[in-house]
């Protein structure tokens, strides 16, 4: 379980976003109110846009509160689209290859959930991978497993569908296996212009996942970096927001049902 | 602020201290209950006597909840008078050198606690230093500082003595620079043969310090493993315990006031 | 490729191979003499066998020769069977995952070398994995794939044939594969009773191999860790010796053309 | 010992420095060429200006040729005034506390060399230090205590001055106390505007410090990047460059014998 957050809007300095005020990310990863686990010192990671067409990324298996490069960065790195991960491992060790986010050339990803029943589902997933989607895995976490699925299944060329039917795949195998554990998963998902995340649990117990708008940008955390409540919506369970410049302000379109259930 | 252990007995593996149990060091490391920080997640250690005089150490600036070869080295290594730490940082960086034990030469030491002001106070304390134990001094911590000033004043010669005598000096500093913040400590510091455990405060509310003593063997913590209080002994603020092997079984004495507060 | 030392013997202490000496073994990870990549700084790692029956372990990703919990353990530690290891990463990651040496209960495993060709075999050699070994593999290097192989061949059962199975089956796959660059390894593998070490090559490079024998204690090692060249014997290409206790003193049994060249 | 560069001109990306051709300078801390130690694996890091007036910084303690974010950072981060530093370690852990550049406010500072008879003058060296440089400093190295040294000279007010006093005053203490061991050093400093390096030496083994100058940029580096000789200047030995933006372009000025040898 994990907690994170989201930008797209008017590029501003990443730094107040981990470390001002009482709920902040790296306050958060000390003490969330709102995730399963209290604390989050597996991790944390750091993506964002600026000049080139490709993110920037920094990841460390240590404790973001406690990190002095991530302090450094975000103190000089203002972006338009930027994404902050803090980690709370499920089982997979504390090794900066297992931090979020991840990415493959100009996509990053990030994740909180977790695949019930992974350990036995892991190699039949692995077998629904491309060649170059194996080849890309370096680590072993779920959410890896998770991103490269999607890029099997078309992310670059169709991400909504790419999402979606990862989605389904592995809601449908561990179905199949029997797996009584829920498979539950906030993810956010961009390519430096496009921004999509997503709220999932097949059962009736979805991760929190809240928007904030203001002046035309947009920002999806796991909580509240604050606790005025009407500043933040809650994402309904099971669907997605697509967010995305359109003449020069953030635009959300909202995906209802973004999963046919009788599919799956 | 810190979670520690400290065993002197029969030996034992030293694993289960760490990670069994709803209340083990580990845990506490995540959800400590009597900790004013509740997480401790900014390096663990490891000292512990066995063949050679000298004792081994491990030390490690991530989380020790998840570090592979803390579980590793428990799992094999079983001692006669071991020492476990897990850190909250007040301020110093999480590397290696500011976590606990310290060792000079057979000397174990840890810590609880914090010296108030003393970002104030620290300039003036290395002045106190011998030469030898200013060049010892690797890392940043008032832990690492009230070791060598310790060491400074006869720790090898006369432990008893040197201890007092350093808590009564860094005490006097603190009040005669009208510094406000307490100073707070519970410290455990062996040679291998005595163990000695001080819990102290410059005001009421010393940090939590408990004995548990079972079949001749005595283990002291920051706060119980287990939940049954009838196991632990609260250990009176403003004392030191010495225990050492006579005739083949430990056995425990009692110093009451340590500290002859007229003095200070 | 990377540097390593295999032990079996009277108990001795651990420090004086890893730091005494001008070849001693976090030398030969500064300065190498024979290996094709001068520089070992990618990890380093240690296995001893003590009073229970599985190792004791500790890997770390940075440079052995700076590492102060390495120098800390092989200070205390006395072993009657133990492997020391020194990493240069031939492209998989800086994470102790990755480091040598790899434990599967009571087995101890580490490696020098490389399958050529590895990336692209990669994914039909997982594919020849039990579901057990599979689910036991953690990082990306060819040496942890190797060694779980070899535990799906039945290293626990009859260890010789599963090592020889292995070197053949990868071989196989190479040249089937039509793959130029070469296999190569020089391996260990112990239960803390035999001690196999193993020198092969698919060409006429083989990597180096030496054994040092005095006074019934036997010292396998990548290279000589002094200059008296009459100290130490080359273990001939393409053959595996394995050491181990009987009546009291350790004896070598050495198998030559251990594979079956017709065979691959 | 350490290698290093410092570049001052249009924007460039920082990627090619690191990485490209034969001698970049992830290439000089496998092999270095000019080095008194040939391997850097103990640190590497980073320092640019951009947008806001303090510069970035990351630091880490491994092999900076294996840092993924290193990689990651320097493609994506371009600037018209960077420092890149590879550590190999005098004595001093391997934390990233101890790794260059160092920062205080908007000035880095780096540094190649060594202070001989450090152990011997360090504690009148921190004596020399103000207060708040005192409180700075939280690593164990020379180099960061010659900066901090510089600041309580003057750094920030009179940067020409502080630098020749520091050099002075360490070398004087170096030779009232009768030290054998020569004080080495090539040091770059900026503010973000203007560029100081510098070559000194004690005796007349100064480290190597060449320049690089095209197209109206500069870059100073501890040996070349690549093996055209006509490409690059050595400064010469006891002096100092201050390079710096003039009317749109980098204009450079050389201050021979920047110490007044009669006066150390």
């Amino acid at each position: 379980m994990c907690r994170w957050l989201a930008y797209i809007g008017e590029p501003r300095l990443i730094e107040k976003f981990l470390y001002e005020g009482p709920h902040s990310l790296c306050e958060q990863a000390q003490h969330s109110h709102k995730a399963k686990l209290g604390v989050h010192g597996d991790g944390g990671g750091l993506g964002w846009y600026g000049t080139p067409e490709e993110p920037g990324l920094y990841r460390d298996a240590g404790p973001a509160w406690a990190d002095p490069n991530l302090r450094e960065l975000t103190r000089v790195l203002e972006s338009r689209i930027f994404f902050a991960h803090v980690r709370a491992s499920t089982g997979a060790p504390n090794i900066n290859v297992n931090c979020h986010p991840f990415r493959s050339e100009k996509i990053l990803f990030m994740h909180n959930g977790q695949i019930g029943g992974f350990r036995l589902l892991r190699r039949r997933l692995y077998a629904m991978l491309s060649d170059d989607c194996f080849d890309a895995i370096v680590g072993g976490t779920d959410s890896e497993l998770l991103f490269q699925l999607m890029i099997s299944n078309g992310l670059r060329e169709n991400p909504g569908d790419a999402i979606r039917r990862t989605i389904q795949e592995v809601e449908a195998l561990r179905k199949s296996e029997g797996i009584p554990e829920a498979f539950r998963a906030t993810i956010a998902i961009t390519d430096g212009e496009h921004l999509r995340v997503l709220r999932w649990s097949s059962d009736r117990a979805a991760p929190s996942l809240y928007l904030n708008w203001t002046n035309g940008s947009a920002l999806a955390v796991s909580e509240p970096l604050d606790e005025d409540i009407s500043n933040w919506w809650a994402v309904p369970a099971n669907s997605m927001l697509h967010l995305y410049y359109d003449k020069g302000s953030v635009v959300s379109e909202h995906i209802e049902s973004f999963i046919s259930t009788d599919t799956v």
